[in-house]
């Protein structure tokens, strides 16, 4: 994986690069916080893999996906608000360390700051590439909105589940990828197809941390079904809720309307999970949308080295197990 | 003030038509209701107020012109979250009426949406813009963060104060006139000049404010003094701590301190401000902006009928009495 190292110490020099800089501190520090944590920077590095699907020398790819970057943090920020959560990749999170008002108003200006790193796009390609973002950006926020109602409703079928993940997560994924085609000028019907690579195996990796917040490893300190705690309607609970029996079901809501048992609700919620299948239906389904990914990639480009690179890629994100 | 009308027809209908639609409800419906909300919509009136000065054919700047709006309105639901504001336009504030999330979001998706409104500018004179706008779109953040740095600082200089609200209000003024001509396909020597008149011009507008919250009229049920109740720090009692003896100061700083008495607080900071002259102070500098930004304005245009407008609208709104 030499390339993926060299790809990611391209994209963090970029990033120091172009450091955003400015006053007052209180808007720029805490910027400048977040981007400095530690990040494996999925989205540019795939950015900078599917350019290279096209193109050996990836200098024009390098600040547009830096936009990726930005944006994907920006979210954070305002998630992370909306969500209550106090750390992030293991550190404060921004309204923690600061506060609410610094945390919405710094991730503002980081939003404007992804919109900056699209300024030196060709002429050719710029337009077309604002486009996309700004619908990609916004089905971002729909994503968000859908997740955020989803906690207080209790109904929720499978297609509605996927359909918010798709929005919330997949659809950046496959803009990472798309923007690679479209910084490399390949016609639409390769930007598309990039496109859809990337949202099926986004999707497949949001399933995959569901999965793994209840079946994966405790290495590294992570709490093990947090999901199943929080009540979190993730693919294996909606899954669960459809399969169990009456009895079962009943005993789930009574579980998880009270907050008080927590270790005995995430053991038995997984025992369930275990009894219902649910650990190996969603193993299936993950497969099916990473493999329909994978397949639609083989059929895009002949760079057969620099493919083999962006699917071992994918490939070791898939197998991780924490 | 027929054109003005006219303007604002295109406008509100353009708005309409653009209208922003989309799922779920949580996420659009904020939007569309602070746009419903009655505005004068000065951002871009101005924006093709200015553009009339080049070409009578306003078609090609309504569309950007909303994306001034729609970031204007993006920074009011953010800065009413962090403010606590409930009331907005004699209306609930978005997080009022349905919550916080929501006000943080719908923010997020509005300003996604102004970017959207500058897709469709010619490529000439495009990709100058977006960094115009880019640029103008982090000065205003900036200005929101000294805002409300200036709330925990205590002492604030005429300088700091006039950079806070040159950051807050005063550029995006100015770039509702410099979009105008950068639409109009106009040289830098002109864009910028419009840009600096309509900085100039919001400049003495923020201090107008100031001074009516003060010695304004109290019709419609505004009330008169809410910045003294609430401490804010104007330009009027930056000025009056400056020029107030050091008996007077001590006197201010304790009203200040304590939140119990109301009116008597208004009224006595009020009476002070007449004894120092803090409003013919505060008149004067407003007219030194004002004019100074008329003046540059004076030396742009050729067209006399249409310069006529746009400066009749700026004493228009000068000339205000709430």
């Amino acid at each position: 994986m030499n390339k993926i190292k060299e790809y990611q110490e391209i994209i963090n020099s970029k990033i120091k690069q172009v450091r955003i800089q400015g006053k007052p501190d209180e808007l720029y520090n805490p910027i400048n916080y977040i981007l400095s944590l530690k990040s494996k920077r999925v989205r540019p590095t795939l950015s900078l893999l599917s350019y290279s699907l096209f193109n050996e020398k990836v200098d024009k790819i390098i600040e547009p996906s830096i936009a990726l970057e930005f944006f994907h943090n920006f979210t954070l920020i305002h998630d992370d608000i909306m969500d209550n959560a106090d750390i992030r990749r293991g550190k404060d999170t921004i309204h923690k360390k600061w506060n609410k008002n610094i945390g919405i108003l710094s991730g503002d200006l980081l939003m404007i700051f992804a919109y900056k790193m699209l300024e030196n796009i060709d002429d050719i390609t710029f337009k077309n590439t604002f486009k996309r973002y700004n619908n990609i950006a916004i089905k971002v926020c729909e994503g968000q909105q859908y997740d955020m109602n989803f906690e207080v409703e209790n109904e929720i079928s499978e297609d509605d589940y996927l359909k918010m993940i798709t929005l919330k997560t997949a659809v950046l994924i496959g803009f990472s990828l798309e923007l690679g085609g479209l910084i490399a000028n390949q016609e639409k019907k390769i930007t598309d197809q990039l496109y859809l690579a990337g949202e099926k195996i986004g999707i497949s990796f949001q399933l995959m941390d569901d999965y793994l917040d209840v079946f994966g490893n405790d290495e590294f300190g992570k709490k093990i079904g947090g999901d199943i705690s929080s009540n979190k309607k993730t693919y294996l609970i909606i899954k669960l809720l459809e399969k169990a029996s009456p009895n079962d079901k009943e005993n789930i809501l009574k579980f998880m309307d009270n907050n008080n048992q927590d270790e005995r609700k995430v053991k038995f919620i997984t025992d369930l999970m275990i009894k219902y299948q649910i650990d190996k239906i969603s193993k299936q389904k993950m497969d099916i949308y990473f493999d329909d990914g994978m397949k639609i990639l083989s059929n895009i480009s002949n760079k057969s080295d620099n493919l083999f690179e962006l699917k071992s890629y994918f490939k070791k994100i898939r197998d991780r197990k924490f």
